[in-house]
């Protein structure tokens, strides 16, 4: 598609330097890999400005190409795997536009990386809670366009909470800015929201102004191991009995442990058993108080409480839990892995209906997750070079949504419709709220060339 | 209009009951009523189920008969003002659907009022922060509608932020249920937070799901006192950087002061000037410290700074400050009360220029309000006599969106648009976002059967 890029290069700064002609395979799959997801792309594009976004938005929408936009591509949905046309990547567009530390406040382009908003915070006295895995990887716009959450997003709320305000193109080709760096604004339309967790399929996020808070002084993790689900969910629920609100109220299960169990930052105490963080912040003295609070609701039934000391033994244990995700890859190879959320009350029948649609499909199963918001990355493991053992795990998945659709919760928690939940949203809504999700693809995108296929309900 | 009251008599359980043929003066106005807003309706209908908020709807929307919900008529932005056709009061709708105190939810209906909301929370331990004013007259229906605010939104955010699901009725007639009893969910497009604020013109919220957190144990605000507003926001933005999140960070400016001075429940430290409040939550000890902070930040320039001991003491401050929007409406009886948000680093600017506004208007003005949100009330005062000072207070009202949007601030923070901004948009929108918001309002309700004219672009 030599044609496609030079018309392309005329759109963008930087010319022919800023488009590919053909799509290298990084950027037609996402971490929907591993379940051997994979697209395909006619060129690629680099804007490095809001009106470059916009113009090869028009050129597309005049022609009918279908654009994908694309930021670190972490993600677990596929939302950002390409269905052909132009992949528009937001790489470039990483300035800070402004940074106000004492008013808690900044903007900054669409592909700042989340490591860097958080460093940017950091830095700076402040505090950005927004912790979806694969930081170094993924992008702000992203982040804000699949609404990513991640384990304080127990305390703190997901990514959306922390966005006052957005820039984005909309078809066919128009800048749209709505909220801004007015901590509320009630005079439209929450058009912001609508935009948050859109996934790309009603506009191109380019920009988002975030705030802040100032910096936590202390976290203090405590870690309860339990004989199972059922003990462990028990544990979660006597957290939040405990009058502490914890910063995150994180478990694994038994088989996810397993996986992990050689990268744990200490001596395991137990054997490999179901395992709950919950996490105490604040102040030193607070988180202090909070944590003897939470360490006495986890010890109610647990085979052994653990609480890390030190700066160095903590973040040790943050990353060994962000690692599990990865680890699981890394099994067998291939990995089917859901986000689903369910009534906190209904974690355990998660849990293990999770395992038993393993037996009843064969297949290794674990999860892990955000115990507090009852959502779940319930995971089956598989063979790359199985395909049966693959096409198991899809109908494993199949059967997990229907179990999620009688527990009353909802198919997917964080991670985004994309392409590979695409369809199932009348487990969760009925008819008629399908039906103005359907109207309101059509009413911003018409021709359906943004992100195709993705969020479909 | 006896014809169109037996029809809808039919339609609801209680038959003539849940029916007026005429329209009682209390529910052609709210509380915009102190501006000279009134409207006029043919019937009003009290439903106490969803289905039959579904068959009125249908009912009233095959026939071409505009409906305006209406909760407890304690808005400032005539939302809930009939324009003819059907008033459907929801007050009826008070059930609580369930309370689950241990996990932090409920699902109450749209009439129960906010005061029953926040006891609900309180009497099992828990805390709902949105304190809109006005709680024992305000129902959380109304509150949703409008996304409201209040002074504690500085720390917990909006209504809103405490809504994790919806169920409301749309045209022409259906129920549809999003979010849920789950805490995180992405399946769809965020129509709740579409729902929430759009003030009854894109649906009638019946009921909504709501999240708490466990009570607070200690609230000490601390009160500074400023000679001039810019002496004021100083400290406000002292209190930013302090390192505390203060709970509520408020002012009222000094003829604001002066209308209530007599209420003040202590001795007025010096005489009437601008005034900050700055409160510090959490437990007794988390609090104490909070509030040693905040008082140092408060203290640079300030003229007197008090500390407010014991729960009495505490309690009256808050009712004092609630009391200013009352108090301002008794001075002349007129009142056209606009409620502003801009950068908290323009709160000064935002202040002198509603004075300067009132100068050059020749009218008597004051403001006060959520000074951390940028979010002001100012207010322009007349006699209800005075029909030519009316006129400058409307007139003053359109200096003030001008300077709003010169401030790069929104014209509604937390009272929504109803009838008494509609029209006002395209200050705060560029031209391609106030189409998106027209084509929404169309999407949702084609025939503009549903709250007509209100928030209109």
């Amino acid at each position: 598609m030599r044609d496609l890029a030079d018309q392309l290069g005329r759109l963008v700064s930087g010319g022919a330097d800023a488009v590919l002609g053909s799509v290298p395979s990084a950027l037609t799959s996402d971490a929907t890999e591993a379940r051997g997801l994979r697209g395909y792309g006619d060129a690629v594009v680099f804007p490095t400005t809001t009106e470059e976004v916009a113009a090869v938005t028009a050129w597309c929408y005049e022609r009918g190409v279908p654009i994908t936009p694309r930021g670190g591509g972490s993600g677990y949905a596929g939302g950002a795997v390409p269905n052909g046309g132009v992949v528009l990547c937001l790489e470039r567009m990483r300035r800070v536009r402004s940074l106000e530390p004492l008013l808690w406040r900044a903007e900054v382009e669409a592909g700042v990386r989340t490591v860097d908003v958080q460093r940017l915070a950091r830095e700076n006295g402040l505090y950005f809670p927004p912790d979806p895995g694969a930081a170094e990887q993924s992008q702000i716009g992203g982040n804000v366009a699949t609404n990513a959450g991640g384990p304080h997003a127990f305390k703190y709320g997901v990514t959306g909470a922390w966005v006052t305000g957005v820039e984005a193109v909309v078809p066919p080709g128009h800048v749209v800015r709505v909220g801004g760096p007015v901590r509320k604004d009630v005079a439209g339309y929450d058009l912001c929201s609508l935009l948050v967790g859109s996934e790309g399929t009603l506009g191109i996020i380019t920009a988002v102004m975030l705030r802040f808070i100032p910096a936590i002084e202390a976290r203090y993790p405590v870690l309860g191991f339990y004989p199972d689900a059922r003990a462990g969910a028990a544990a979660v629920e006597a957290c939040l009995a405990s009058g502490v609100v914890p910063a995150a109220l994180e478990y694994l299960d038994e088989e996810a442990i397993e996986i992990v169990r050689q990268a744990f930052p200490a001596a395991m105490p137990v054997e490999p058993c179901f395992a709950v963080i919950a996490e105490a912040d604040g102040s030193k003295r607070e988180a202090s108080d909070a944590r003897r609070v939470l360490a006495e609701a986890l010890s109610d039934g647990a085979l052994a409480v653990e609480e890390p000391a030190g700066i160095r033994e903590i973040e040790a244990l943050w990353r060994w839990r962000e690692g599990v995700g990865f680890a699981a890859d890394a099994v067998y190879g291939g990995k089917v892995s859901e986000d689903i959320g369910v009534p906190v009350d209904r974690l355990a029948d998660a849990i293990e209906g999770t395992r038993e649609i393993g037996r009843r499909r064969g297949l290794a199963t674990c999860s892990w997750g955000h115990a507090g918001d009852g959502n779940l990355h319930a995971t089956f493991l598989f063979s790359r070079e199985d395909a049966d053992a693959r096409t198991r795990a899809l109908a494993a998945a199949e059967d997990l949504f229907e179990l999620t659709e009688q527990l009353g919760g909802t198919i997917s928690g964080e991670h985004g419709v994309g392409l590979v939940k695409a369809g199932q949203l009348h487990r969760r809504w009925n008819a008629s709220a399908v039906e103005l999700h359907r109207k309101l693809k059509h009413l911003f995108d018409p021709a359906n060339l943004l992100n195709p296929g993705k969020k479909a309900p």
